[in-house]
C-alpha cells in the first residue's frame, strides 16, 4: 500500500507532492489556505481539511512548512491521529531543537520522526532533483526512503539523534552566506581596482567555484540586484541565530558566523529582511563606498 | 617564428615548458639550479645559464618563479636584452604592486609587460588545464595568447591595468581561504552534534559545494590531515597580507579577508607555516576542544 | 517604619545585609543554606526559614541571589505573601527578560518590580561604595530609594521600563571584556617587541586608562595570573550570551561583543569556565604563541 | 649648559617650548612655516631658519612633527651638523619601524636617538601634564630626562630598543580605538532598548570607567556628536594600520584591531577621515539603524 499524507502545500510542496502522484503513491493533502491544492486534485490528489485527515493509524505524513512555529502546530494537530506505529517525515527546514522536541512528542504517542530537510529551490524539487538529509530511528528511516527516493535525487542518512538532518541543513545555508560574503568582498576588491566586476563573478564561477552556489549568487552580487527574494534574508538570520544558538550550546565558537551574523542583523536594521539574502552584499558595498 | 625563453623550472614550470614544445615552440629554459632543465632539454628544449640568454631582442619571455623578489631579481636581469619590442609574461603569483613596477620597469626599454598568474596545481599544468588570467597593455595580451592556450584550457582577459590579474589571482586564494573556514566551523558543528564530520564533508561536496576546492579540501578538513603541504600555510598568510594591503590602499574594507588572516598569523605563531593552508582549519578545531 | 526582608546572603548580600542594620533598618534575612545567616542574626537580624516569611503584606523584599532561576524560584515563592502595594528591590545580575516577566508577575498581585542590579565587588559593598542602578515604576524607585542609599555611594535612576537597569549592567560587563581583551592584545604586542609586559599594564593603567577596570585586571592580564577567579569565565559568558540576545532582539548589531563571545566560548570549550574571567586573555596569548 | 634644538612648532610642539624657556632652557626653535615661532620669539626663543642650524655639534635636538615623513626630512637635514656625541630627542607619533631605520642612521653619525612619543593633548602640554615615554640607549636617556621632566608630569623608561616606546604609544591609541567601539556598541544597546544614551555614558563614566577616555569620547560618542576633530580619524587609522603591521612582522594576532580597523576603513570610505577619530562610533550608529 503506497499511501501518504502531505502538510503544506507552498513552492516546494506542490511540485513535491506531483512527484509522489507520479511515482504511484495515493495522497492525501492539507494546506491551511485549501486553493492550493485544486491542481493536485486535478492531478489525483484527494484533498483534507484539517491536519488529522491526513494522517492514517500508523501510517506515514509527510510535513513540509514554512517554519518552527507552523509545524509545532501541525503535529499537534495529526499526532494523536498518527498514532503508534505511524512515521512522521518532517522535511521543513527548522530548528535542531524543534526536531528533538516533535521527536519525544511522538516517542510519548508510540510514533516515530524522521527530520528530512533538503537541499533545493522549487525548480528542483520539480525535476526531482532534491537532496535529501535524514535523520532518526533506524527503521523509520528504512520506511520513508522510498518516498525520499521518490522526491530526490539522492539521501543522505546523517544520524540516528533526531536533530542531525537540522544540524546539516543549517550548515549548508551558513556556508552558502559565508560564500556570499566572500563574493562580495572579492568582487568589491576587484570594482576598486578598476576590473568589471562582472567579469570577476565569472572567472571564479567557471574556474575554482564552478558550481551552483557561486554560479547563482555570483552573478546578483556582481550584478547588485538584490530582488525579487528567492530566499529572504530575514530567513537567513534566522538560520544563523539557529547555527549560533547551537553552536553556542554545543561549545563550538563559530566566528565566521558570527560575522555573517552581526552583518545579517544590520541588512535587517536598515530594512532588508524583505529582500534576497545576498543582499547581505549591501552591507561590504556600503563600507566600501560603493553604493 | 614560435620561440620563447622560459624562466622558472619548478614544479609549474617543467610541465609548462613541455606543453609548449609538444604545442611546437622552440623554448631556452633557464632556472636557477641547472639540473632541473635535463629532463626538458631530453625534450627538445635549449638550456641557457643566464636569464639574459632566454631572451631574443624584442621576442617573448615567460616567467614562473616563486615570489615577488625572485621575479624581481629575474627581470632586472634580462630586461635590457629583451628591449624594444619585447614581451614579459608574467606567470608568477605575485602581488599587483610588483606588476605595476615591473610594467614601468619594462615601458623604461621600451618593452611590455603582461602579468598573467593561473589557478590550478601542477597536475592541471601537465594536463594544459590551467585557467589563465591575462592584464597588460591590448596587442602585448594579443601576442601572448597564443602561448597562454598552449598552456590551459581558457584565458581570461581582465584589464589593461598590469595588476589586475594579480588582484584576481589573490582574491581567487581569499575565497579558498574563506571556503576552508567555513568548512572546518560547520564540520565542528557537524562532530559535536555527533555527525561523523566525513560524512558532513561529503554531503556538502555533492550537494550545494559539488566543486574541486569543496571536494579537495573538504576531505582534508574532515579528515584532519594537513600534512603533507600542497601550498603551505606561510604562502597563504602571505597572500592574505597582500589582499588586505591591497583593500587598505582602495579602501575596501573586507572583515572575512581580516577574520582569515588573524587566524593564519596564528597558526605562523603556532609554527605551521609549513603545514598545508587548510591547517587553517586547526585554529576551529583548538577553539572547539576538538584537538 | 524601617523593615525589609532580604533574601541570599552571599558574598553580596551579608556585608550588605549589615549596612541596612547599621544604618537602623530592622532586617529580616533568608537563605537558602541557614548558616549563612549567623553573623547576621548575631548583628541584629531575624532569620527566617522560608522566603515568604521574609515578605511582609505590602513591604519591601530585597533580593540578591545568583541568578535568574534562583530569583525566579524565590520570588514565586514571597510574592503572594508580599501582594498589593509590596515591592521588590531586585539587586541580582540576571537578565532584562527576567526582570520584565517578574515586573509582570508582580503586577498580577498588585506589587512591583524594581531592577536595581549594582557594579562593585564585595569589598565595595562593605564600604557602602556599591553603585546602584534603578528601573521600574517611578513611585516604587523613589520608595526603595533610602534603601539603595543605605547600600551604595551613588544611584542612578535608568528608566521605567523594567530591564533597563539589567541592560546598563550586561552592558558595563560587556565593556569590562571589551577593555579586557584590548589590554591581551595591546600586552602581547609589547611582550613581542621585547617590552616587559607589566611596565606596559602599569604605563597604560597610570595614564590614559587610570580607572580600576584597567588597574586590576592589567596587572592579572600583564601577570597571566588568572586563578583564584573573582568573578568566574562561565559567568562572563552567560552575561554575553545575554548581551548578544538583546541585540539580537533589539536589532543592534555588535561586532566586538561577538568576538569576545566567541574568544569565552573557546574558553569554556577549553575547560576554563570556573578561572577568573580574565582568563578570556589567554586565548590572546596561545594565539600568539606567548603560553 | 641648558641649551637645546627644537623641530615642529604645531599645536604641540609651541606649548612645549614655552615650558622649556619656562624652566631656563635657551632654545633654538625652526618650523617649516616660520611665522608660527613670533610669539616664542618674544617668550625669549633664538629662531632658526633650517633645520641644521636648531642643532649645535653634540647638543641636543628636539623634534615634534606631523609624520614619519616629515620626521624623516628634517633629521636627513640636520644629522650631520648634530654629529658625534648628540643626542635626538624625537617625540613625534611615528612607527617603531621608523624609530629604528632613525636610530641607524644617527648611529652611523655617531649621534643617538631617544624614541620619546607622549600621551597628552595640547591642553596637557601647556599645563606641563603629558606623559612622556622613552626608548633608546640608556646613557641618551638619561642625558634628555631634565627635557622630559620639563615637559611632562612623569616619564616612562620603556625599553632600549629604539622602537619601544613608539609600540606602547601605538597600543595605547589601539586602546582607546578599542574603548570608543565598546561605548558604541553599548550605548547604541541601551539607546535601542529606550534608555537616555548620554544617561548611559555618564553612568559608566562615573562609575567602572572613570578616566578620562571614556568620560571626554563617552560624551561625545552619546551626543553623536564628531566634528571638530581633535585627532583625525584619518590618523587613528594611519595609527592601526601600524599597529597591524607590527603585529604581523611580530607573529601577534590582534583580531581586536582587525576589527577597529576594518570598521576606520569604512569610515574613511565613506568620506570621514577629516572628523574626529570618535566617528568610528558612526559605522555601529548606521548598522543599528541610528543614523
Amino acid at each position: 500500500m503506497k499511501e501518504v499524507g502531505f502538510i503544506g502545500l507552498g513552492s516546494m510542496g506542490v511540485p513535491m507532492v506531483q512527484n509522489l502522484l507520479k511515482e504511484g503513491f495515493r495522497v492525501k493533502v492539507y494546506n491551511r489556505t485549501p486553493e492550493k491544492a485544486s491542481g493536485l486534485v486535478e492531478a489525483g490528489a484527494q484533498q483534507v481539511y484539517h491536519p488529522s485527515e491526513a494522517a492514517a493509524a500508523g501510517g506515514i505524513v509527510i510535513t513540509m512548512v514554512s517554519n518552527d512555529q507552523a509545524l509545532q502546530e501541525v503535529t499537534h494537530a495529526f499526532a494523536d491521529q498518527l498514532g503508534a506505529g505511524g512515521v512522521h517525515l518532517s522535511m521543513s527546514t527548522v530548528s535542531p531543537e524543534t526536531s528533538r522536541q516533535l521527536a519525544l512528542y511522538h516517542q510519548e504517542r508510540g510514533s516515530e520522526y524522521v527530520a528530512s530537510p533538503v537541499f533545493g529551490r522549487p525548480e528542483a524539487a520539480a525535476a526531482q532533483k532534491l537532496f535529501i538529509l535524514s535523520s532518526g530511528p533506524r527503521e523509520a528511516k528504512e520506511r520513508v526512503q522510498p518516498l525520499q527516493e521518490a522526491l530526490g535525487q539522492r539521501v543522505f542518512d546523517i544520524s540516528e539523534e533526531p536533530g542531525g538532518a537540522n544540524v546539516i541543513k543549517l550548515g549548508g545555508n551558513f556556508m552558502i552566506m559565508a560564500a556570499m560574503e566572500a563574493m562580495a568582498e572579492a568582487f568589491n576588491l576587484a570594482e576598486k581596482s578598476g576590473i568589471d566586476r562582472n567579469l570577476a563573478a565569472e572567472v571564479y564561477a567557471s574556474t575554482l567555484f564552478n558550481c551552483t552556489v557561486y554560479q547563482g549568487y555570483g552573478k546578483m552580487i556582481a550584478g547588485k540586484a538584490f530582488e525579487p527574494a528567492g530566499f529572504q534574508l530575514g530567513l537567513g538570520l534566522k538560520d544563523c541565530n539557529l547555527v549560533l544558538q547551537e553552536a553556542n550550546s554545543l561549545q563550538t565558537p563559530m566566528p565566521l558566523a558570527s560575522l555573517l551574523h552581526d552583518r545579517l542583523l544590520a541588512s535587517a536594521a536598515k530594512g532588508r529582511a524583505q529582500q534576497d539574502w545576498s543582499a547581505l552584499a549591501r552591507i561590504a558595498l556600503e563600507e566600501a563606498g560603493l553604493e
